[in-house]
């Protein structure tokens, strides 16, 4: 813990840098994936380009597409094929972000006016669905069976943890592992995936397809458990970024789940208050965000992506010293050493 | 047209019976199907078979996995994989008929409670994006590039059809040549893939795979024209089936293009008030009805969709004399002759 909270001094920018440092090695390839991306969600249905553009567009930081331009990078791949994957796994992302607003009904994204707001929630489901077409033909295309096998049964799998964390929200007696569940397969998978493909197009043996695997799917938990902790904390509050979405949500993150077990029944009565009944007052995110700081959730829900981040760094462990395992390396230390 | 009026006294079940003469014919792959289909919209979500379940189970009438496998028999066809590719066709229909409910915000679905008023809208959409992925995971058990390329063109074409649809609703100037657009992308593009697959599956030449494709677009057309005028017949309403559900939701279908086309100054404000500005009274459906009765648009629409199926039944001419090739035919015949 005394690392995190070392960090906790650590200048915002840190983090950035390492997914700039990254994105650097890769950055005639991003190019390519941008301009892929533009021409592809190309259709005659004007308002089609015009949504997909604006969510795209805004700001996205191309994360996985990137692990995917990495990953083949890392593996010494030569060839284009992974410009058309990349942009596949970026086009998935991007439906289930159309999605995940009209599910959650959210009026924001990345700090502007999210797609369904703009232009509603029917137009945000047809062009996620368009989406998710799009990156299917475009693996066609490609025509690789096994991409096709991964990416579909990722696709699978994150619909599945969709509909699981719909379970979960509002259930302030949702379990860790149900969480780690839903954590896994809404968000872990599509990095695993995005990963993977990097060691497939370039004909890799299986251990190095595995080893990219489980870099992806560990990074990816710890991701998001770190974007869950982030929600609830002061420090984000005191860079103007907005926190307590999940809460205002009836979400049932980490740092809620460690604070419930850890508290009284009158503490309970409040998370269900707040959470299932949907029951809340202004003062009550402070409330929350009190009795999370006062159980130490925040530090033991990053103790828990750190261990998730240890099993990625090792991962790598069977690739040879190179710029881009230096990279991957250093995007998981920041994205675990994110100051909350 | 006096083909039409004739049939107008035909007895209701002439339509049903080709149907089921139809399906008679693949009895044994339909009983396969349906098993493979409660097998595969399995998760370990349990949401998931449940909604799954109640819009599969619903009372579907399959139309769309029988033409796959009666393509498939009309071609020799002597394999399974066409098992696999008839359910795929159908859990991509159900998805987007998930979807649609959605959009359209329908509480009912084939005289039922919608998939979206019993489950929600959130598990609605989510659930059809697992269906779809579930479908591409068949598509790459298969293994086969042609479906695979031919079902994720489908699909991109329907999300951009049901796109195409939202900008049409609501606006009562839309064009005959706009509404066919959207029937065509919507609704007869996977009609038409799931006939075509028949030929692929069995490895025929392009000619008969371009013979199903043109069957199965054409009569998609027909079809969807059809099921557009019966939502204004009286002869529906007669036999207790709900009409003027597209009426209510402002959608503008081509009994009402010609009806707004045909009609006065007077007429055109009546359709604006109606479905453009939604300002609807109880007696404007009797209204419209009698304005689409006056200007004879269900029997002109019926006359568009004769052409259609005049094209379908042409398609199949250089397939040798075969009992489904005649049920295919009769399908045709009483999907034009369905009396309104």
């Amino acid at each position: 813990m005394t690392n995190v909270v070392s960090f906790d001094q650590q200048p915002w920018h840190k983090k950035t840098a390492a997914l700039d440092a990254l994105s650097a090695l890769v950055a005639d390839d991003v190019v390519a994936v941008n301009q892929l991306i533009v021409q592809r969600m190309e259709s005659r249905v004007a308002i089609i380009p015009r949504l997909a553009g604006h969510i795209i567009a805004a700001g996205g930081k191309r994360l996985r597409p990137i692990l995917t331009l990495a990953a083949a990078q890392l593996c010494g791949y030569q060839g284009q094929r992974h410009l058309k994957l990349a942009s596949c796994v970026e086009f998935i992302h991007t439906a289930t972000l159309l999605h995940d607003d009209v599910v959650d009904d959210s009026d924001m994204r990345r700090g502007g006016p999210s797609a369904n707001a703009l232009f509603g929630n029917e137009a945000s489901v047809l062009v996620g669905d368009f989406l998710f077409s799009r990156a299917f033909e475009l693996m066609v295309e490609d025509g690789s069976i096994d991409v096709l096998r991964i990416l579909s049964h990722a696709s699978a799998v994150i619909a599945e943890g969709e509909v699981l964390q719909l379970a979960t929200t509002n259930d302030s007696t949702t379990s860790e592992q149900a969480y780690l569940e839903v954590v896994r397969a809404k968000t872990a998978e599509l990095f695993a995936a995005a990963c993977r493909i990097g060691a497939v197009v370039a004909g890799r043996p299986s251990s190095e397809e595995e080893a990219l695997r489980t870099f992806g799917l560990n990074l990816g938990i710890a991701f998001q458990i770190v974007d869950d902790v982030l929600d609830y904390s002061a420090a984000q509050e005191r860079l103007g970024k907005t926190v307590g979405d999940d809460f205002r949500e009836g979400k049932v993150t980490l740092p809620v789940i460690l604070a419930i077990h850890r508290g009284t029944e009158a503490e309970r009565g409040f998370w269900k208050r707040t959470l299932d009944d949907h029951e809340q007052e202004p003062s009550d995110l402070a409330h929350a965000q009190d009795l999370i700081r006062r159980h130490n959730a925040l530090e033991d829900a990053i103790a828990r992506a750190q261990h998730y981040g240890a099993i990625a760094r090792d991962a790598l462990g069977l690739f040879p010293a190179h710029p881009v395992k230096q990279a991957l390396l250093d995007i998981v230390d920041f994205t675990v050493e994110r100051e909350f």
